[in-house]
Parts: structure tokens; C-alpha cells; sequence
């Protein structure tokens, strides 16, 4: 009678940022037993890069778990295509082209690797461990550098026909507006994420005279934005009160049609707290349709930032199917 | 030995419209054995209306295959919930409130009723015998008196958490812009469906002083300016010019956020053809994210119109669990 093979108890979730690269060995239940981290940026050429991250992984692992307890592995990567497993023109990373990083890391590793974007991992790790626990019909925006989105419907991921579903940040909600960086105009993004905030303040301080502690600052940024408005500067104040109305307006959009039960808001912008929330609550109510006035939750993530994408990975790689060269 | 029940092979498709209902004996194939219609306005109470579509219906049924070999009935009815089962809060049928009409029916007929609007039933319909064949993830617009839409991921039909997705004609696209019947401003729909085409019909007389024949004309609508574009009028064709920017600027954001395969467009508007096809085309190419760029088919239902939706409604049948007080 030939042995029942134990069941993995284990998997790798890995993030790769843009500066930072993190690896961690996550148990079933979202535990983090590990965790590792390295810059990104020293590694220009992508086999050097996944030569040293998988040297680190390994030796992680065998320190804490033992490598025969891994079952598999999900990275969390921005311009990861989940369908194809490959990283497809990423813009802010220095690997170029099109990667099938999913198949590479398998073949150095042996076992199963699962790859995704960043709303995407976000989105699983929120069903499974967060905010979004127990729903099926979800909305996940990542607002930060960039703005990005991920829905579920009917409690399964929508990925789209391609994979490229969730670009949010580039639909336009000002027809012949601000410039974006992805050559159009008026989208969602240039209004909302870090860069467009940084705009608004600048705008304001621009177009009106009243004093404001922001004149006295070099770097203009979201975190100072908060302070200031947290100190009573009104044109720190109104420039949240801006974005949120922009927001609020593209969430309802949003809202109108797929019907959530709830939108999470995660990344480094909600930081912001009531100064974003509360306007972006109020022009979401004003805009979005009247079937669904006051039944959308507005919620901000219940994961920490340093842990919300690697664990988010983590329920990834349980969604792939084990791989052993010896099964 | 028991005897094996022979599978029921026929459904019933119900469309339930403003002022027409029809209603069909249907194969598993599509193919439509009888079909009879009557008008919807003459019976203001529901409880007569459903007496008379149930008595019209079985007299049907007994002529063409016997009330023994219907399987189930879907009804195809604008603002009802495929969730609930029920009829609610209609803004243009002449019973308001909330009624559950597949229950009512059921307990009619004696056997099993499903719901939905119209754009869920003609994209069920769409997805099994026309433009959509074959599709997983995909968008159905129509486009008519008012705009919805529906769409399926993963091939499966995306309600939502209440089952009020699809509300893409209720998304802003110019912020402040016109007023809509929803009491909110710079719909879609408020540009795109009939009454939004008059309105820029009207607007462009006014602005330019250029000759047309639409100045002779009393009651502008869809039809006359399509007849008036094919014959060269200027302000006619940029009329549908108009509405075609703003159409595919709306489609190109629902397309952005989720990466269909193709979307359908289908109501009474796409019989304008290339006057509102090709600048839709060309505005929706022009604002979508770059990733989707080219890939994105838009196209037109190949289902009559006479017959799309109680096709839709008959698929929506299948769905259902067959019920019987015998079974």
C-alpha cells in the first residue's frame, strides 16, 4: 500500500516592488513565519535577480520550515498578467519586454509558481485575512504612485478576456482634462493618485491668495498634505476635499455598475484618513445610482502595509495547482 | 422499475415590454415553435394582467407541444431582479412597488419562473445563439429609450451584490454636464440613449446656422436622423457624430476596467449604423487603456429584434430548477 503524502502546510508569497523586494514562508491560516526582504534596484539583469532571490528564498525556507513543506509560490509583481504568468511591459521596473517570470521561477525552483498584480493579490489577501472576508462581490482600488483596481464577481476574480481588467486609474472622468501619463487625458488617475493630489495642492496654491503652510514647503507629498491638514491649513484641507470628489465620483462609476457589497481602499493615499474619506463618501453618495444609494461600503484595508501584498501572494499560491518533477 | 422521465425539451420565453408582451414556445436549440404578442397597457392591475398572459399562454402551449412537455419559463421584464425574483420599483411600467412577479407566476403555472431585465436576458441570449457564441467575458449594451448594459466574466453573468449591475447609463461622464432623468448630471445615458440624441439633435439647430432639413422636421428621433444622415445632411451626421464620441468614450471606460472580449450593441440606436458606429469606434479606440488597445471587439446583435429578448428570456428558463408539485 503505497504511504499518503503528507499534505504541504507552507507557501512562499513574494512581493516585488519597485525598491523592495520581499519573501516570506506563510502557513494556511495567513501567518507569517518568515520574512525577508532586499533591494530591487541592484539587480538590472532579471537572471541575476532571480538567481540571488531564489539563493535567499531557499535558504529561508530550509531555516524555518524545511523546503519539502512548501507546497507552492505566489509573486505579486506590478504588470504581472495572471493568465499568462508573464510580466508584460512593466513601466516603473527595469526588466523590459515581456518575461515569462512565473515559468522562469518554477524552473529554478521545481515547484508550482503563480504570478499576479499587485490588486489582484491585494484582492485575494483581503477576501481570505481582511477587509473584503466573506464577500463575493468586491472592489479592491490601490491608490498610491498609481491607481489600480481588482473586482470579484460571483466570488471568483474577474481577470477579463486578457487578463488587463482593473484600469480604473485610466478611465476618463473629465473629458479634455489634466494630461496623464499614459498620454490621455482626463483620467481618473491624474486627479487621484500621488501625482495628482501634488497637482491639485499646486493648483490651489496657485489660484488663490490666502496664506497656507504648504507655500513653505519644498516637497509637496501626500504625507505632508495630511499633516498640514491635520494642523487646520485650509488649502492642505481643500485639496483632499478635491481629490475625494474626484474619487468619489469615479467609485461610483465604478459602483453603478458592478454593485458591490463593498469598495477597500488600499495603498499609501487612505493614509489620509477622514481628510480623503469623508469627501470621497459624500460625492460617492451623490453620484452613484439611486438602486444602490447607502448600500456600498466604503472600507479601508484591515492589512498591514508591509505584509498586505506578500500575504496576499501567499493565497495565490494555494490557488495554483501542486507542480513536482517527482509527483 | 421505475420508468426514466423523457427530458422536457421545450421552455417558454416571456418578454414583458412598455407596450408589447410576447410571449413564445421555445426549443432547447432556439428555435421559436409559436409566438403570440398583446398589448401591455390595457391591463393597469397585475393580477388581471398575469391572469390574461397565463390563460393566452397555456392556450399556446396546448396548440403547439402540450403543457407536459414545458420544461420551465423565463420572463424577460425591465427593473426586475434576477436575484429576488421580483419586479422592482419600474419607472415606465404601469405597476409600481415591489412585485414578485416569478413567484406569482409560478404559483400560476405550476412550474418554475426566472427573472431578469432585458440586458441580462438578451446577453444570455446573445452568449447561446448570437454575436456572443462562444464568449466568456463580455459586454452587452442597449441602447434605445434608455441605456444598460450587462456583462458576463468568466462566463458567467455578473449581477452584483443586489443584482443592480449594469448601470453604465447612470455613470458620469462630463461632470456637471446635462440634466438626467435620474436626477443626477453628465450621465451617459443622458447623451447617448434617444432622448439624449434629440437633445444634441436640437442643441446643434440652435449653435449653427447652417441649412438642414431637420429644420423642417417636428418630430426628430433616431429614425429620421438616420434617414437624414443617409441623404447628406450635415447637422445629422454630426449629430450621430456626438453621440458616437461620448458613446465610445463611456464604452472605453467600462472596457478599461474590465478587458471584454468584445461588446454588443443592440436596442433600437445601432440601426443608425456606420453614422453611430464608426465615430463610437474612433472615440472608444482613442480613449482606451493602451494595454486593450486594438483588441476590443465592437460589435452589433445578429438576433432580430422581434426576437432577441424572448430568445434571451428562454435561455434564462434552462437556468432555472425544473419544479413541480409532482416531482
Amino acid at each position: 500500500m503505497m504511504e499518503l503524502q503528507k499534505m504541504k502546510s507552507n507557501v512562499v508569497g513574494i512581493d516585488i516592488g519597485i525598491a523592495t523586494t520581499t519573501y516570506a514562508v506563510i502557513d494556511l491560516r495567513g501567518n507569517i513565519l518568515a520574512q525577508e526582504s532586499f533591494d530591487t534596484r541592484e539587480y538590472p539583469n532579471i537572471d541575476n535577480y532571480l538567481g540571488v532571490l531564489s539563493e535567499h528564498l531557499v535558504n529561508l525556507v530550509e531555516r524555518t520550515c524545511g523546503y519539502e513543506n512548501i507546497r507552492s509560490v505566489g509573486v505579486c509583481c506590478p504588470n504581472s498578467n495572471y493568465k499568462t504568468g508573464c510580466l508584460e511591459n512593466a513601466t516603473n521596473l527595469q526588466w523590459k519586454g515581456v518575461i515569462p517570470l512565473a515559468a522562469l521561477m518554477r524552473d529554478r525552483l521545481g515547484l508550482a509558481v503563480a504570478l499576479a498584480n499587485n490588486s489582484q493579490c491585494i484582492a485575494l489577501g483581503e477576501q481570505a485575512f481582511g477587509a473584503a472576508h466573506g464577500m463575493r462581490d468586491f472592489v479592491i482600488i490601490t491608490l498610491g504612485h498609481g491607481m489600480g483596481s481588482c473586482f470579484f464577481s460571483n466570488g471568483k476574480m474577474h481577470m477579463g478576456n486578457k487578463g488587463f481588467a482593473g484600469e480604473i486609474g485610466h478611465t476618463c472622468v473629465v473629458p479634455n482634462g489634466r494630461e496623464c501619463s499614459c498620454g490621455h487625458r482626463g483620467c481618473l488617475e491624474s486627479y487621484c493618485a500621488e501625482r495628482g493630489v501634488i497637482q491639485t495642492a499646486k493648483e490651489l496654491l496657485a489660484e488663490r491668495n490666502e496664506p497656507s503652510m504648504l507655500r513653505n514647503v519644498d516637497d509637496i507629498n501626500p504625507k505632508v498634505l495630511t499633516e498640514m491638514a491635520e494642523l487646520g491649513d485650509h488649502l492642505a484641507i481643500e485639496t483632499w476635499r478635491r481629490t475625494g470628489e474626484m474619487l468619489g465620483m469615479g467609485l461610483a462609476n465604478y459602483a453603478s455598475i458592478l454593485n458591490p457589497e463593498a469598495i477597500i481602499l488600499t495603498g499609501g493615499l487612505p493614509h489620509a484618513g477622514r481628510w480623503l474619506l469623508e469627501p470621497t463618501e459624500a460625492a460617492f453618495e451623490n453620484h452613484v445610482f439611486r438602486n444602490i444609494k447607502g448600500q456600498t461600503r466604503l472600507l479601508v484595508s484591515s492589512l498591514k502595509d508591509g505584509e498586505r501584498d506578500v500575504l496576499g501572494a501567499s493565497v495565490l499560491a494555494w490557488q495554483v495547482k501542486e507542480y513536482s518533477l517527482f509527483l
